[in-house]
C-alpha cells in the first residue's frame, strides 16, 4: 500500500501538544502519544509540531530510531513535496540551524588527525571544533568540577616503583574480560550521544573497537540503537556489553533487554547505579540560556525551567531512583548474560556486589557528572586494597584461587580521568581488569572510526612503553607493589 | 498638635556636635544626645548636622528606626519646605550621592535572575552591580582572607563515600530545628545591613524564609528592626531566631530582649560570642580612602582614623568584650527562649556550652571576618568527632537517647563557606542540625524576595540531588561514614 | 691649627689604589690604608680615588663614620674650593647619580602614609618607590626564595583554636624581655643599611622604638653607628640590643664591644651565628649587571666578579666562619651584657645554647637570605615543642619554675616572615618571648620615624584584635593549645 | 692510491634506499648497508641519497664518526667538484638549512656568559637561542612532564636542619668516586648529542670536567665518539666513565667495550637500565610536524610515523629491552672496569645490584624522559633509608666498615632535577657519593668549555655556601639528620 501523500496545510494543522505531527525524512508521523515519553523531553518535539523536524532529528538520532519506537499506525503518510511553501520550510526563530557545524571533517580549524599524539590533543580538537552545546554536554560535570578534575589528577599522585632488567622485549597486552579475549585492557565506556560530534557516532566507535579488538560497552542513551550498532556487518563477531539504565517503568527495561538478547554479540549487561539523580552539569545547563533556540534537544518549556537546559538532566528523567539491591534478583530473571554494576564508589558496595553474586563492578563516578566531590574510582580501588584485599588476591580472574576453581571470579573495571597508558597500567597493577575511557573516546569520534582507532593506538603504545619501563611482561602478571603514593599535584 | 514648621535658617544653626539637628523625611530631629551612641559612629551624623540626611538615612536604615530609638521630644518639628535654598539642598562635597545605584533592579549590568544557577552566580552579580562600598562590606574578611577562603575550600577536601541502590525516589529534606519543622536544614544566618543591596533588605529575606519554610536568624545589626521584619503579615506564623550582640551596657540588651519577646514568632536567641574585637576587614576599611565622601556611613572624623573606614568596625563598637560564661545565667534570667551560642570555634567550648545547659551552638568563624586563620567550622565539627563523639551519638536531636528522653538534645549548626547543596549535606551527615548561609543570602537579596527564594531553591535542588546520589533518604537518618577526607584543593 | 687647603690638582694625583685620597664634605682623606678593610669592599672607594665622594658616601653612611674609623692623621686637609674644575666635578661614567631618589618623601608615586593599613602596603610602597638597588638589597633572599616565602606562608598553616567568652575587654600586650619592660612583644630585628631608603635610617627606627616602647636590636651593619643611634637625646633611656657579627679579626670585635659598653642603654648582645657564608641573593647580585656604575656600594673590581654585585656578600666578608661553641667563653669574657645567639635553626642547637648558659636565642633563618631551604623559625619552634618541651614549661621567663627561682630563664625570640599581629600572637602562644620584624621595619623606614610608628601601631592593633578574639588577656598567660595545624596554603 | 674522482651525475644515480651514496666533506660514501643501522634511523640518510649531506652530517656528528664506522670499501672516491651543478647543490625542500643558528656564539639574543649566575639562567639562554628542535630534544620528557618537574620540585620539600657555630672557615668539597679523587661530588651525567648546541659538544664538556676536576660520564649517544672525547690532549690524565646502552646485538656492545678499553682514562662503565622502551617525549615528537624538513635527524619516512618525529625515540631503537640480571655475568666477562647500573628506581633493585656484586648504582629516572610518573631519585634515596639503611651505614665508601675492610663499598650516585648546590648537598648528606647533572650541562655547553666551567663554578660556590651554613666541613663527614621534610611546594 503506497503511503498517503499529505499536504503541508494538513500537516500544519496538527501543531498542538495534544495533536502533534512532525515530518522526518519525508515521512509524516503522529507523535502525540510518544512525545511525553521522549527521553529528550517532549518540548523539543512540540517545537516542530506541524513542521519538518528532519534536520534536528538527524543531528541526534539514527534513522532507525523513529521507526523502531513508534507503532506502525503512527506513520500517517509521506510529505507531498509539491505543497511545500516558503513560509513552512523557513525555520522559525526556534528552529534555526546550528551556528557552527564544526564536527564536520572539513572544518578549517580541525587539526589533521596525524598531528594528534595524545588524548589531550583530541580533547583540544573537540573543544575548538565541536559546537558549543556539544562541547558543553561532553565536557561538563557536576557543580564545581572538583571530582571531574580530581579523577585525572589523582593518577599523577600515584607514582610507579619501576623494576629494571626484566627481559621486556616480548610483552603482551592481551588479556580477557569475562572470558572475551581482548588485545588490551581498555574499554570504551558507555557515553551518550556520540552522534553529536560525528554522523557515524557509536557506529564508528564499534567498528574501531572491533578493529582494535577492545571491549565497547554501548550506552543506553547512544544516538544509535544498540541493534544498529552491533548489527554492522564489520562487527558481527565482536563481543559488546550493553549499559542499562533501569527505567522507572520496569516493563520498558524488560522489553529493552529482550531486544538486546536478540544480538548474540552482546555478551554482558552493565547496570548503572550512580544516576539516581541527574547531576547538575552547569556548563550543559548554561548553554541553553545563550542559544536555546538553536539546539534541537531543548524543550519548548525549558525556557521556564529554572535549572537551565542541560541534555544530561533531560535524558536522565526516566531512570529509576528506586533501583536497589533487591532488584538484582529481578535483573537475573531478565537476562542470562553476565551482570555488572557500574558507578560503585564505596568498598562496602563492592563487597555487597560480590556477595550478591554479580560478575563484577565498574568503579566509576560517572566522570564526575552526577555528584561533585564523589571519590575518584582510583581512590575506591585503594580503599579496597585497605579493607577487602581478598577481592584481589582471591577473586581476581587471574588469581590462582579462581584458576583452581576455589573462588568465584569477580571483575573490577575502573573509569574516570583515564588519559594515558600509564593511567591504565596503574589501574591494572592495582587489580583492575580493564580501564574505561568515556570522554576521550567521544572526542576521538570527531574523526570517525579512524580517530577512535588512532586514540586506541596511542593509548596502547603508551601502555606498552610503560609496561616495559616498569618491568611488566604480561597484563596477567602484575603487582600492586610497583605503585606508590608520592606525586604532589 | 501640629508639628512646628522649622525654617532652613533655623535648622542650619544647629550644625555642631554639641547641638546637632538633622532632617529625615521632612522631620527635624535633635540628635545631639543620640549621636554618640549611634552604632555607625557619631561622625556620619555630624556630617549632616544642620542639613537634610534623608538620602543617607534611607540607604541603610528602615523608616521606623529613628522613631523607635529617639525620645518623642527629639522631634523638633517639620521642615518648612518653603525656606529651602539651593545652597542648603546642594550636597556638600562630603554628601555626594552614591556613584552607582547598581542595586536597583534596572541596572543594565545585572543578569536576569533566571540565568543564575548557583550561589557563585549570585556573588558575581553582586560584585558587578553593588556599589563598591557594599561589595567591600559584604565580601570583606579579616586580614589576608585565609579563613574566609579556607572555609569554602575545605568542603572540597571532604569527599563523599556514596552508597548506591538505596531506593531514593522518595526522600525528604524536611527536619526540625529545636522543634520548629522546616523544609530543609538551611538557616539564613545573621548578616548585617541587607538594605545596602536592596530596599527590601531583611524584609525580603524574611518573606523568602517563610515562603520556603526555612529558618532565618535575624541580625542584631539588620537594616530593619526585628520588629519590622517579623511583623510583616506574610510571616506572622513563621518562626524566627534573633541574633544578639551583648551590649557593653547590659540594660540595653535587656531592653532589646524585652522588645524581642513581644513577638511570639521569635523563638530563639543566638548570642554571638566571636566578636570580642572587630575584625580588620581591609577591603571594607580601604574604600574609605577612595570614596569616603560618597558614603553615608563614614564618620567625619574617619579621615583621621588610621585604621580606615570600615562599616564592620564602626558597627561593632558597642559589643561587650567581657561577655563570659558567667553571663549564661544572666542571659537565662532575661529570656525564656532557647539560647544558643554562635561563633564557637573549639571543641572544648562546645563542651562548655553543652555543660552550661545551652540548647546548642552555631559553629562559625563569622565568615572569616573577625579573626584571620581561625579554623573553619567544618574543622571544628571534625574535631568534635575526634574528641567528643558522644555529642553526636547521644545529644543529637535525632539520636535514640534523646528520643527516649535519656539525654538532653543539643543542636549544632554550622556556617561559613557554604555554597553548595553538597556542602550542606556534608555538614548534616557529620552531625549538624542545619547549615547557615550569610553572604550568599545577602547577594541574593540584590534580587529581592524572589532572588532569595531562587537561591534557596537552587541549594535545595543541589541538596536533593546529592542526597539521592549519596544514598540518603532522610535528613534525620544520616551517617558520618559517607564522608571521607581525600580532596586536594 | 687650621687645616691645610688642598688643591684639586693635588688631590687628583692621589688616584691609585696604593695612594688614594678622597673628598667627603669638603674634607680630604687619605684612605689608602683603610680601603682594604672597607665593609663595602675597597672597589667602591677606589672608584672615587682623587675625587669627591661626598654624594656616594652620604647615601649610605652617617657623617660620623669616617671620622670615627680613620686615624687623625688620615685627614689631610680641606678642599680648596677655588681650584675646582668642571672636569673634576663632573661625575665620570662610573659616578652618575642614582636614577630615582624615590626614597625622598616627595616622590609622586609614594602613597600617603595614612593610606597604608598593613605591612604588605609598606612593602608595596617600597617596591614602587625605592631605587632598584635598594629594593633588590632589601627584598632579596638566597637562591630560589623557597625559605623567604615559606617563612611567611607557614604562619597561614597554623590556625588558631580560639576560645570565646573570656572577659577580654581589659587586656595587656605589655611584657618584659630579659627584664626590660616593653609595651608589646615585638622586636625591630637587626637589618643592615636602613639609610638606603631614608636619610634618617636607623635613627628613625630607634626613635620609633622608643616612642612605642618596643625593643630594637641594632644591626652590626647599620648605616649609622650604634653610638650615633643610641646617643640620640630622645632615646637616652630606652634599652637597646646590639647585634654582633664576630670579626675574623677578634680584636676588632673586642674593640667594637668596648665601644658598645660605653652606652648604658645598650643592654644586650645578640651574636649572629647563621652567616658563616654569605648567602647568594640573586636579585641583589643581578642589579650590578644593569647599573653597577650608578651604585656607590659597587667595587670597581666587581666587574670581574663572576658572582655579581650583591651588597649582602660584600658586607659579609669580614664575618668569621670559625665562630664556634668554644667562643662562648670568649664572648662572656668580653661583655657583661646578656648574650643571645641569633640564627639558630635546629632544636639541638637551642639545647646547646641553653646548656652553654646563654640568656636566649633568636630562632631565625636570616629572612631566608643565607641558606635557601633552611627551615622557618616557626618550624623550629614546633620542633622544640616535640623534642624539648621543658624549654617552654621550665625555662620560659614566665614559667612558675623560673619565677620560683628553680630554673634559669631562657628567652626564645623568633623572626622571619612576620607580617601580621596574628603571626606575632601565634609565636607568643607557642612560647616565644617576642617576634622580630626585619624587612617590614626597613620598608616602613621609607616614611621615617612616623612610618615605623605607624607600622608598629598597625601590628599592635592586629595583635590586640587577635588576642581578644582568641581569648587571651595577657601576653604572659598564653597556651600553645590555642594553635593547631590545619591551613593549607 | 689517489681516490677516484666521481661526478655528480654518477653520484646522483645512487639515490635509492637500496643503492645509496652520499657526499660528506667531499668524500663519496656508499652507505647502503649502514643506513638501516643508523642510530638516527635510515630515513635521515635516505633523504640525502645521491646528494651532499655535509652540512646535516656536521651539525650532529664529529668528522671521525663516518670513517670509524664504515668499512674502507664504503669510500667510493671524492667528489669531482667540477661537475657540481646548481640544481644538485640547491637544497631540496627537505634539505633547507636550519632556521636559526642560535647556538653560534654571535647570536644577538644570547646573554653574556658572565651575566648568568645560576643554572636556571643557562636553561633560559638555551631556550631563547637554541633551535626549536634542539630545545625540544633537550628539554622534553615523557608524557605530561610530571616526573621531570617533580624531580626538581622535590628538592624544595627537603629542608635543611642547619647546625651553627661549627668552625667552617676551612672546608673541603673534595672527595673520591670509586677511588678517583675529584674536587667536588658532581658528575656530568651522560646526555646525548651535545653537538646540537655547540660545535665542540662533548669535547667541551670533557675539557671542562678536566679543568674543574669533576667526573664526566660519556654518553653512548654522544655526538663525538668516546675515543675522540677522551683522546683530547688536555684530558689525557683525566678519568672518565662510559655509559653503555646494551645493544640488541650483543656483539656490537662487546666491540664497543673493546674500543673503550683501549683508553686507559676511561675507568668505569655505567650501564643504563631504564630505557627498555623509548619514552614518549612529546615536545620532541611534535617538532617534526612543524619543521621536519629542516632538521637533519628526521627520517624521510617519519612523515608516516604516527608517533611523531622524536630524536629520542629514533636513537633508542637499538637498545636491548631484554637486558636482565643474568647479563651482569656477561658484562663482567666483557670488562674489568668497575660496573654500575644507571636508572635504578626502586630500593629493591638497589639491593639486587648490591647483591649482584656491582660497584654501585646511579639512581635516576632518566630526567623523567622515559616513564612519566616514575619516582624522583631523591624519593628512592629516602626509600633506601627506610628499608635498607645498612647500605649507607655499612656500604657507603666513607663508612668505617668499608674503611676497615669489613664491608664492600657500594657507591650510590643520583641525578634528576639537580639545579642548585643545595640540591647536591642534600643528596650527599643523604648518602649519595655524587650528584649528576644532565640538561644543565648541555645548556651550559651552548657557551662551550667556558660555559660548562662557569656552571660548575656556580654550583660549587652554591655548594660551599650551603656546606658552611649547614655546618659541614667535609663531604666525607655528613649526616642525614641535617635534612628534614617540610617544604610545601
Amino acid at each position: 500500500m503506497a503511503p498517503r501523500q499529505i499536504s503541508v496545510a494538513d500537516i500544519s494543522s496538527h501543531n498542538k501538544d495534544t495533536d502533534c505531527w512532525i515530518v522526518v525524512d519525508g515521512q509524516v508521523w503522529d507523535i502525540t502519544k510518544f512525545a511525553p515519553e521522549h527521553p529528550g523531553g517532549p518540548g523539543i518535539i512540540y517545537k516542530y509540531a506541524g513542521r519538518d523536524a528532519t534536520q534536528a532529528y538527524n543531528e541526534t538520532h539514527s534513522p532507525a530510531i523513529i521507526k523502531n519506537n513508534l507503532p506502525v499506525d503512527a506513520l500517517k503518510g509521506t510529505l507531498d513535496r509539491s505543497t511545500i511553501t516558503a513560509e513552512w520550510s523557513t525555520p522559525s526563530a526556534q528552529q534555526e540551524p546550528r551556528e557552527s557545524k564544526a564536527a564536520s571533517s572539513s572544518s578549517p580549524k580541525k587539526p589533521p588527525l596525524d598531528s594528534l599524539i595524545n588524548a589531550h590533543d583530541f580533547e583540544l580538537a573537540a573543544r575548538n571544533t565541536a559546537t558549543a552545546k556539544t562541547w558543553a554536554f561532553y565536557s561538563s560535570a557536576a557543580n564545581d568540577l572538583i571530582t571531574r578534575d580530581l579523577n585525572a589528577r589523582l593518577f599523577n599522585k600515584v607514582l610507579f616503583r619501576p623494576r629494571v632488567m626484566r627481559r621486556v622485549d616480548k610483552i603482551t597486552t592481551a588479556t580477557s574480560i569475562l572470558g572475551h579475549p581482548v588485545s588490551f585492557p581498555l574499554m570504551i565506556a558507555p557515553a551518550a550521544m556520540a552522534r553529536l560530534i560525528h554522523p557515524d557516532g557509536e557506529l564508528a566507535l564499534a567498528r574501531a573497537a572491533h578493529s582494535r579488538n577492545i571491549l565497547q560497552c554501548i550506552s543506553n542513551n547512544a544516538s544509535y540503537s544498540a541493534s544498529e550498532i552491533v548489527s554492522q556487518p564489520e562487527v558481527a563477531d565482536h563481543p559488546f556489553w550493553f549499559q542499562l539504565y533501569v527505567n522507572r517503568d520496569r516493563s520498558k527495561s524488560e522489553a529493552l533487554l529482550r531486544k538486546i538478547h536478540t544480538h548474540p554479540n552482546i555478551r554482558g549487561i552493565v547496570v548503572t547505579t550512580d544516576a539516581a539523580a541527574a547531576g547538575k552539569r552547569e556548563a550543559d545547563e548554561r548553554v541553553k540560556a545563550d542559544e536555546s533556540i538553536r539546539n534541537p534537544m531543548m524543550t519548548s518549556s525549558a525556557k521556564n525551567d529554572k535549572k537551565g537546559g542541560g541534555y544530561g538532566r533531560l535524558m536522565a528523567s526516566f531512570i529509576d531512583p528506586d533501583l536497589n539491591w533487591d532488584d538484582v534478583a529481578w535483573l537475573r530473571s531478565q537476562t542470562k548474560l553476565p551482570l555488572l554494576l557500574k558507578g560503585i564508589m564505596a568498598a562496602d558496595d563492592v563487597k555487597l556486589a560480590l556477595d550478591a553474586g554479580l560478575e563484577g563492578v565498574v568503579l566509576s563516578n560517572h566522570g564526575g557528572r552526577n555528584l561533585d566531590t564523589s571519590p575518584p574510582a582510583l581512590l575506591v580501588l585503594l580503599e579496597l586494597h585497605a579493607r577487602f584485599p581478598e577481592i584481589f588476591t582471591r577473586h581476581h580472574p587471574a588469581s590462582p584461587a579462581v584458576k583452581a576453581g576455589r573462588a568465584r571470579p569477580f571483575s573490577i573495571l575502573v573509569d574516570g580521568g583515564v588519559r594515558r597508558g600509564t593511567d591504565i597500567l596503574k589501574l591494572v597493577c592495582l587489580g583492575a581488569v580493564a580501564a574505561g575511557i568515556g570522554r576521550p573516546a567521544l572526542f576521538a569520534t570527531g574523526y570517525g572510526q579512524t580517530g577512535v582507532e588512532a586514540l586506541v593506538d596511542i593509548l596502547r603504545d603508551e601502555f606498552e612503553v610503560a609496561m616495559r619501563n616498569v618491568g611488566i611482561t604480561s597484563v596477567r602478571r602484575v603487582s600492586a607493589r610497583v605503585c606508590q603514593l608520592g606525586g604532589d599535584r
